[in-house]
């Protein structure tokens, strides 16, 4: 099924929408929010499905459902941990930064806690306050957990993953290497991330969804013009249980809390970084990677970082070339 | 006014307690829970307040209060970041791990984004899984706030403080030095952290507070024996509202955010890192410091981590000697 939230209070207000995402129903008399429905999965999940097969077999009465009335699936969240699983993106952002690989990266996901107290809409504009903070996105796919256990295995975490989104997960580069060298990780360099409008259960995804992984092409653009096409199901080293098991391994994890992949990225046909859209590779879903690779090839980044006016679009297509998550489009505004 | 919630549901139960911490009256009539209070806080806390008279004058129906029936005041919270704002815990703390001390210390709060899906109880017990993980108390003092606008300045942020509370940041010293090396930030060092059963607004705090500063002896004990006394308003840094303006700079804050003092520690009467309890001095609000002073005065630590069977203790009190937050008081089991 497919399940969104509308703007609407703190929590939104949950609806059911159609597969084909032109069609929604209100889910109020089942459950208000998402996060309602989480809290108590098991009893309620059943009903939600039960009013989602109403609203395909078109028996119950709906509304049009439109994507920029959504505020994120989880329009805030208990837990927000976004992994960092795509080799290509970790070696490409360290080497722009001029920065060490960790030794245990092959061994051990990198993630890190990202604030959750609330999350931008999927047409939410992105503000930018000062040029020289570096604003990029970064297209990512995250699943939303059922209650995890301490010290889950990576074959069972898989069974807790409930729904499945698309994020983009607004950095700072300019604010990122103070904050490492601080060793507290992230914070001021990770204002709110959003999510798409719609999060759906696996069951959606077909044969693309193998437990772990999402293998489809993860499409992001800015002002139109292609930036990234990397297939998410490819070179994610540790897959979505290896990173809840991750996260779990010294506390359980609640009912709604959120696990992103990082930064989808693929490597090239020759094994080295890819080459962007425009020379006819697979390109990158952040900016930072695609100026990577313009300074090693070119001896420096041409591609300049986000700004006022810009639109970045965020989103991922079925076999039909239909849209399965709704697309996160948001505009960026000088303030 | 006081306020609790007991145990029950995952976000617990909202109750108004007595100054005194004897007596309770359930608010569900106002409201049902801390998170829904604080969502419509300008809207909700005078009636709390006038449900606190009216226990105070004994003219409503209260019950017996128990800390032990506690959940944290907020079981979960939307966001929970902890600063570091005495400096001298994070001279002793670094110097524990032969670290650097960050340039930008003395100039900018360190923070970082702690997990807040779940916390543990002021009563729960605390498991070790692993001795080998050096499980280590942080005694500490955290303000709940409202919606705190982004760019907000260190005064005005004072304002945005709710409640004060204690809470017991429980760390696991051998996983801080793999995780600070990633970059990334803490996550597996640092479980589930738990609050005092009893949350206060400020003006409960007296000329104790100052509107971001609590200048009241913070007192830690493990099996009964005092481990530290430091007085929580001397040798901070940086108070609540330049912590909460830090945590505001790039993105706001959203209502029930939980802003962290770092573990309370005061330099000694040298300037020096002051001395245990056993030896006159004010001690330590966690074991670190205690085996970092041991190892640089008597050449190696002493002083064990927690380990099963053992009891912490965290509390504060006021001229009289009352609990004022009631106390954080913590099995340590083996798992």
């Amino acid at each position: 099924m497919k399940l969104a939230s509308l703007k609407g209070g703190r929590d939104g207000r949950l609806v059911v929408v159609s597969r084909d995402l032109t069609r929604a129903a209100l889910a109020g008399d089942i459950t208000p929010t998402l996060q309602a429905a989480l809290d108590d999965w098991a009893r309620i999940a059943p009903l939600l499905q039960a009013l989602y097969e109403q609203v395909e077999a078109d028996s119950t009465a709906t509304f049009r459902f439109r994507e920029r009335d959504c505020a994120s699936p989880l329009p805030r969240a208990f837990q927000w941990a976004d992994g960092s699983a795509y080799l290509n993106h970790v070696e490409l952002v360290r080497k722009a930064r001029g920065a060490e690989m960790p030794a245990s990266f092959l061994s051990e996901p990198l993630i890190y806690q990202g604030g959750s107290d609330a999350f931008l809409g999927p047409r939410d504009p992105i503000f930018l306050h000062n040029a020289q903070h570096g604003l990029d996105l970064e297209a990512e796919i995250a699943v939303v957990t059922d209650d995890v256990p301490m010290g889950v295995g990576p074959v069972a975490a898989r069974e807790s993953i409930l729904l499945v989104m698309l994020v983009n997960d607004i950095t700072l580069r300019g604010l990122v290497p103070d904050e490492i060298a601080k060793g507290f990780g992230f914070f001021q360099s990770k204002p709110n991330s959003a999510f798409s409008p719609v999060a759906v259960t696996p069951d959606e995804l077909g044969s693309a969804w193998d437990g772990g992984r999402l293998s489809r092409p993860l499409l992001s653009s800015i002002d139109g013009a292609p930036l990234g096409r990397p297939n998410a199901g490819a070179d994610m080293i540790f897959d979505f249980g290896q990173l809840i098991a991750h996260a779990a391994r010294t506390r359980p994890l609640s009912a709604g809390t959120i696990i992103g992949s990082g930064t989808v990225s693929n490597r090239g046909a020759d094994g080295g970084p890819g080459l962007p859209i425009a020379k006819g590779g697979l390109g990158y879903s952040c900016l930072i990677e695609q100026r990577t690779v313009e300074t090693l090839t070119e001896g420096a980044a041409r591609t300049p970082f986000l700004k006022a006016g810009d639109v970045v679009r965020i989103e991922m297509l079925d076999d039909e070339r239909h849209s399965i998550f709704g697309a996160i489009e948001q505009h960026v505004e000088a303030r």
